[in-house]
């Protein structure tokens, strides 16, 4: 007698679609029986063999691969808090994290041993570290743990307000903070992402090219407890990803804008039968309006957006299939820049500085309320009261909402630049940026001025056989944007600074400029 | 702010879909913005003008009709308890529910003049008789109360386990009993029958032609929710189902297998274009085999089967359009005489008459844990206790699970019939008689019997233009049937005596032969 509603849900799964692929994996195939064994196995060994008690942490630091997912299930199953840990993090973060959260145990991927080997040292917490692959000094097999543990549908009860997960926050801004969420947000998001996104049926096929430990990662669930097969990338390239499709004829997939955008430039991509693909969910960044148009034109009404954080899993506002295509043209044009429109099952609210109600086309910040939202930092009671206030989660994202209720994403509360008095959105001076033809990527900053305090900064990356130059660039803005507006320089680099999760790291591209000003304070 | 969840999504979908048709009916048609406006209205009304305090009961006695609708969403509004009253019910059967319910106020049709105007005489605690159409003496017209109402998005305040309805049980075994379920379970509900059923997206349009009251009527908030639209059929004949369905492009409906029998041998179905149909839920009775084969050759895999019961609405058990066609053709075979498994998001047991759980093969009552199950009988703590223990709620239903774990359901616990000391199980019955193609409806009962203490009976109605004898059923069953499984007699009737809803009712039919032998003793 289960009171574990999750494990429940995945019981089910693998008794009814037993012998059918629930992952693939490069030429691995895991049927939905031996997935269940595997994290049944794991759950005991973790619960009775190891004696990790329920509510201990335990981090995961692996790619994108089967076991990510069998210690997932088996996380659900014994009750234990999910730690998710990106692979692209630098070893002082992981340390940061193991540390901060308390994690009893570590699994990890072969690449990570000599960190791992750091980490025993410097945690005093740690006490098992699994290595998926061969195990370097102190540390346990895989593949021994999971034989001592019970391959029968192993769980331990729960309830909805027991912690599912820690997830951190990709500290553009400052240190990781652990946002916590429960049981309840996770069964409600299983729900209601099929509800806002996309329904999932048992012949679906989910490709995977993004991190599991977020976004994309998150839809798994939704699909396996359906009896959908999950198909993991082994490594991202754009032909991977179209051969993929074609030999597993994917239905949906999960990505960042500008995978759409490399689809789109893909000059073989007509070598490859796409035409399974029913779904394409994007989010995570930006999309650029002419993007949108170009992938619609091209594939058809299959985009479906979302916007959503680490601490309110998406969907918080997303937009459907029907709504990137029905409307007048006028609609149309401003609800592509914008990010939808309130999810089914959340609340939303656009907050003005002074506390109000945003009117149309007046400026607010995002804030929502509903079963998704963490129930606070790990840990940091004060960041908690700062960001959760009267049950509504304030997001730091600021945006405007049109007469039919779509709400464009103005730019984040701390990116916004205040120039001579003026209030200057660096997304609005991005957007133009990207509308030239030589931009790959671009960041729009503040930097310090004397003489209006701050002045508007651009860098810019060009796309390959592109040349442009910074007038020129300057030039294309200056035709589009009120002076204040206007970019006062603009920096050529190769590559912009990145966060593990491919967001543009602006933190790394100011401090230069402010350190060198405290400097000289 | 609202905290009241269900009529936040209400409030989404009229913000979100203004304009789009939201309820269409026969000419009438209804925009989200129209009903939302004419919900909020009736829900001010009802708690400001007309003093009704959240948690008090509104009886709805209505044919399928808009009105209905708007009902519901102001009682959800207003954080008033839904009493649904079916239309087709007995005078005495509408009392007996006021009264039990205490409800404050009956919002009527006004074919039930009458009956209402008793009822302001027997019910004490009827406060307010609202007439859609003309109000007799002492009603309110409908158009009035709504003119007093605020037109702007009235909610009251609700929490999760606040009361939602009271539904009567068809009371196919005595006295109907309200089941009482909580806004928990309806919003579970909204998720969970997407999820389990037919995802809904903005273009979708169903159409219900069973009583909104019931089943059908339970899908209605799906859709709203979602912006699709929901048409309702003035009248149900099988020409007008099909004209609506090519007239709308109809893509989901939701019908008692009789409808599917009836399109199927309707021989003008060819004349309609009946392709928009993606999707047709079926339930509330057992559906033939040969049937449902012929229906998935006929118009493909769009045939989802749902079971569930007014303790615990749908789906329990259920059986999507993948399980209707994957699968060796043994498999299959099993499976189409199923209701399917259990559904994601609740846990289903088959619990032996010892209280153990059934191996494959082995009889067990279906007994069900989940957020969709009553809280209880109204004012009934022993009946409620009977039939929800540790937890669990038992329906009464006696199953057998094969190893793919496909729930196949055997009969109700009540109308098992004991004879010589076995156990005869009348659906097997029946499932037998069904084989004969001049069989059109049929009832197996057990009848007092001198030698065996029960005698298995058999009541039968002809297909129109059929010739048959009691004597060739017998025949029939002979060949099929263990002899003590056998009828021992077999009446032929022109029309077996049904519930409002449809459902024979073996109690009728049992009556005269138990209360002969009452009285002989």
């Amino acid at each position: 007698m289960t009171k574990n509603i999750l494990a429940g849900c995945l019981a089910r799964a693998e008794r009814h679609f037993a012998d059918k692929p629930a992952i693939i994996y490069g030429d691995r195939q895991l049927t939905f029986a031996q997935v269940g064994e595997a994290a049944s196995r794991l759950a005991s060994a973790l619960a009775t063999r190891l004696g990790v008690s329920k509510g201990g942490r335990v981090a995961l630091l692996l790619p994108n691969c089967p076991e990510l997912t069998i210690a997932d299930w088996a996380l659900i199953r014994a009750g234990l808090v999910r730690v998710p840990l990106n692979p692209r993090l630098a070893p002082a973060e992981i340390e940061f994290m193991i540390q901060d959260s308390e994690a009893e145990v570590v699994v990890y991927g072969s690449d990570f041993e000599s960190t791992v080997a750091r980490l025993r040292e410097t945690s005093p917490t740690l006490r098992h570290c699994i290595a998926v692959g061969a195990p370097g000094l102190g540390a346990l097999a895989w593949t021994e743990v999971l034989a001592k543990g019970d391959p029968d549908n192993f769980h331990v009860d729960t309830d909805m307000d027991d912690l599912y997960m820690i997830l951190y926050t990709s500290g553009t801004t400052g240190r990781p903070k652990g946002a916590v969420t429960t049981v309840r947000s996770r069964w409600f998001t299983v729900f209601t992402s099929a509800a806002n996104e996309n329904f999932v049926e048992e012949s679906d096929v989910m490709l995977h090219v993004a991190s599991l430990g977020h976004g994309s990662g998150t839809k798994v669930l939704n699909h396996y407890v359906k009896g959908a097969t999950n198909v993991y990338l082994p490594k991202f390239t754009i032909e991977e990803f179209c051969q993929t499709v074609e030999a597993r004829r994917a239905t949906t997939t999960w990505v960042v804008p500008t995978i759409i955008g490399m689809l789109l430039d893909f000059p073989d991509r007509s070598k490859y039968d796409l035409s399974s693909l029913r779904t394409v969910v994007y989010g995570g960044a930006p999309m650029p309006v002419e993007r949108l148009k170009k992938a619609l034109a091209t594939f058809g009404p299959i985009f479906v957006q979302v916007f959503g954080l680490s601490e309110a899993p998406h969907p918080i506002i997303s937009m459907g299939k029907y709504d990137h295509i029905h409307g007048t043209q006028n609609q149309l044009d401003r609800r592509l820049s914008s990010a939808g429109r309130p999810s089914l099952g959340v609340e939303v609210r656009l907050v003005t500085e002074h506390g109000g109600e945003a009117e149309v086309g007046e400026i607010g910040e995002i804030a929502v309320r509903g079963d998704n939202v963490m129930v606070g930092y790990w840990k940091k009671p004060e960041a908690t009261a700062e960001v959760i206030r009267d049950g509504w989660f304030y997001t730091g994202d600021l945006a405007i909402a049109d007469r039919d209720g779509y709400i464009e994403i103005v730019d984040r509360k701390k990116d916004m630049i205040i120039s001579g008095g003026y209030n200057v959105y660096p997304r609005e001076v991005e957007e133009v940026l990207y509308g030239h033809p030589a931009v790959r990527e671009c960041a729009v900053i503040g930097v310090p001025d004397a003489k209006w305090g701050e002045a508007v900064k651009a860098v810019v990356s060009i796309r390959p056989c592109q040349i442009t130059t910074a007038e020129e660039l300057l030039e294309h803005c200056r035709k589009y944007l009120a002076s204040y507006k206007k970019p006062q320089s603009i920096d050529l680099i190769d590559e912009l600074p990145k966060s593990p999760n491919g967001k543009i790291l602006k933190r790394e591209l100011r401090k230069p400029y402010w350190d060198a000003r405290r400097r000289s304070i």
